[in-house]
């Protein structure tokens, strides 16, 4: 099995997980687009770019532009000069992007395809495990100097086109980043995927194993998205360890940890939480051992539970000035809590002596 | 009557279109918003953002920011400003934006509303005649360097809140810029309509007509958008006059003429195309006639054939590099025609001929 298939509100788009399939994107790119304008990164383009851009050698006008890698260019600037070259090499409504790298490639391009000429054709080409989250379900957004993934929209692709033979030249940091979100989804929805994961060793992977726990995943990450396209329910439990993730990620400003590496340390937390919460038993140690055993950051230096609160008091998701966590009652039950400042304090200053000492 | 309901791929919404309906914002804001956010311009804010305030009284949380009045304020700038506003005052999900103001402010306020945390909810309170055209249809878009609008969304708002009592104090020249529309909907669809404004004198106008025509308007700008929401087809007919138009605008840079300004020179460029290409006589002298009567600015100086069409083919609408034009086969019947480059030269020649001697 290699395609999974997504259906939205606006259109239906496979997702098709294939070793090397970057060398055959022509086929996949059906429609007789007036242009192909590749977006990807610096790294990306020295690895795999040219791969793409044969592959589409039939096709009379195909053009690339290459942004520097990392988070700073989800930028409303590189955003704007995405606009200018794309209207620059003669783009219009019948032309197409492809997004490949990362997820920072996919949001931002996703972005740009989403708004240029009110909305474009686009496909995202995913290079990185992490994205194998980030490249399914139409979220595509831009930075704000004052928070991450502010300004964007939901503006699914036309297809998902993953070469899972790339994530071969992935360094150890963006393995463990990706791996992350699998554990997560395994933690919502899947206990045998965790199960699985938690054997691995993940500098050991094999191909065959990697792309197992892709497509599972991403089989969970479509169920919940097709179920809540706009996240006004179930959709957020997908934001599973995100919530203490992403206020680490900006205490820490963003490139320290990788978002994975803040993510995986948010799940640990709030495991912890629902074991209070719900006085239940949930494997929080088998987690934390398997994240020590794979390099996976997990002390917490010079961080102060009130800067925490605060930072997570200012994410997208807080309603009424109340913090929601997605907490477990068992693996693959998550239900969404509201907790009070005071609670949420508490835990956290258990949670940061508890990792402290380990 | 005084509502009309548009139905979209995600929403339905009410148009209230009602004298002095701005007294009762409240009445009209049912939902339980966070937050809620005017935009409006420095002349709009100056005769009706107090009204509006004051009707919103009750909701515990209304800002308000003051744009510059005028089409350079659908800048990237602008765009990203009022989202660093929209953070700054803590509006979140279930936050409200409202557009009270011309197409600038709508375009420019629907928009961010489109794209900040990926959509929320926004109001378009149209204060222009022009904007009858503009509320309605879920457009949004800001320009871009290289062109207008290339930058936006197709999102429709919850609400369009029409109080006609506020074009009383607009100035001839926008009077004549939205009425330029009305008669491009009469034209691609009510012969009636057609008929009825070319008895108007436009600084006579009473209340009456003018929500009589407006109404009908925006009838049929509904009836085009609710069959074809998002352009791929016969949405293309309320183009009508706008390739030309378009061009207009630019060569002479904004400002210099309205939009309506400009248009209704493209309305009689395009009646004259149509009668040459189906050898018909729509009626291009009575309109001609109560164009100047109303002093749309006819003369066409310092134009240059060739400027124009290159103009013409940078156009959004362009198709395979031919310029697509909107012609009428009779009024109320109109076809979308590609025409190559040759045969406009000639025609825009006979037009510009033909403007100079009247
Ligand atoms: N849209 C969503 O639903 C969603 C979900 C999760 C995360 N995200 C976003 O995704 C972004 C993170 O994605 P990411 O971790 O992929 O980051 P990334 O795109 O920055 O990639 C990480 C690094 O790996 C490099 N790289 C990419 N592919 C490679 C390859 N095959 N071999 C070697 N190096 C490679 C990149 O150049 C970069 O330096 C964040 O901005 C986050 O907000 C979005
Ligand atoms: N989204 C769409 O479908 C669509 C359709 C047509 C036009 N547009 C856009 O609309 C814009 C033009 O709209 P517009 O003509 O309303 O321009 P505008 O918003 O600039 O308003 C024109 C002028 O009238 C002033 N004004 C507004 N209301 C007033 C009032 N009640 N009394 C006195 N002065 C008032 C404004 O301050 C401004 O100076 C363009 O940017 C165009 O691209 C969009
Ligand atoms: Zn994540
Ligand atoms: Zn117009």
């Amino acid at each position: 099995m290699a395609q999974l298939d997504v259906e939205t509100s606006v259109n239906k788009y496979p997702i098709h997980i294939l070793e090397n399939i970057r060398h055959q994107f022509n086929q996949y790119v059906s429609k007789d687009y007036s242009a192909i304008f590749i977006v990807t990164d610096e790294r990306v383009a020295n690895l795999y770019l040219e791969d793409v851009k044969e592959s589409l050698a039939s096709h009379p006008k195909v053009f690339h532009t290459v942004i520097p890698a990392g988070e700073q260019s989800k930028s409303i600037e590189a955003y704007y000069q995405l606009q200018t070259q794309a209207i620059e090499y003669g783009l219009d409504r019948q032309s197409l992007i492809i997004a490949l790298g990362g997820g920072v490639v996919g949001d931002l391009a996703g972005f740009v395809a989403a708004t240029f000429m009110r909305g474009i054709d686009y496909i995202q080409a995913p290079t990185t495990i992490l994205a194998h989250d980030s490249s399914v379900g139409g979220k595509v957004a831009i930075n704000h100097a004052l928070g991450k993934n502010l300004i964007g929209n939901f503006y699914p692709p036309v297809a998902v086109i993953y070469d899972i033979q790339t994530l071969q030249s992935l360094p150890a940091k963006e393995i463990r980043s990706g791996y992350a979100e699998i554990v997560k989804e395994a933690l919502i929805a899947d206990k045998e995927l965790f199960e699985d994961v938690m054997q691995e060793k993940l500098n050991q992977v094999t191909n065959a194993s990697l792309r197992d726990h892709i497509f599972r995943g991403i089989k969970i990450k479509t169920h919940f998205v097709q179920e809540d396209e706009k996240e006004k329910g179930i959709r957020a439990f997908l934001n599973f360890g995100h919530t203490l993730g992403h206020a680490l990620e900006s205490e820490y400003g963003y490139g320290t940890l990788t978002h994975g590496e803040a993510v995986a340390i948010g799940m640990l937390f709030a495991m912890d939480v629902s074991n209070a919460v719900f006085s239940n038993c949930l494997p929080v140690e088998t987690l934390r051992k398997w994240l020590n055993l794979n390099s996976y950051p997990l002390v917490l230096d010079e961080i102060n539970s009130e800067k925490l609160l605060s930072r997570m008091k200012s994410d997208k998701k807080v309603s009424n000035n109340h913090v929601q966590m997605v907490l477990l009652k068992e693996i693959g039950n998550p239900v969404l809590v509201e907790l009070n400042d005071e609670d949420i304090q508490k835990h956290l200053e258990n949670f940061i002596n508890k990792m402290m000492k380990n």
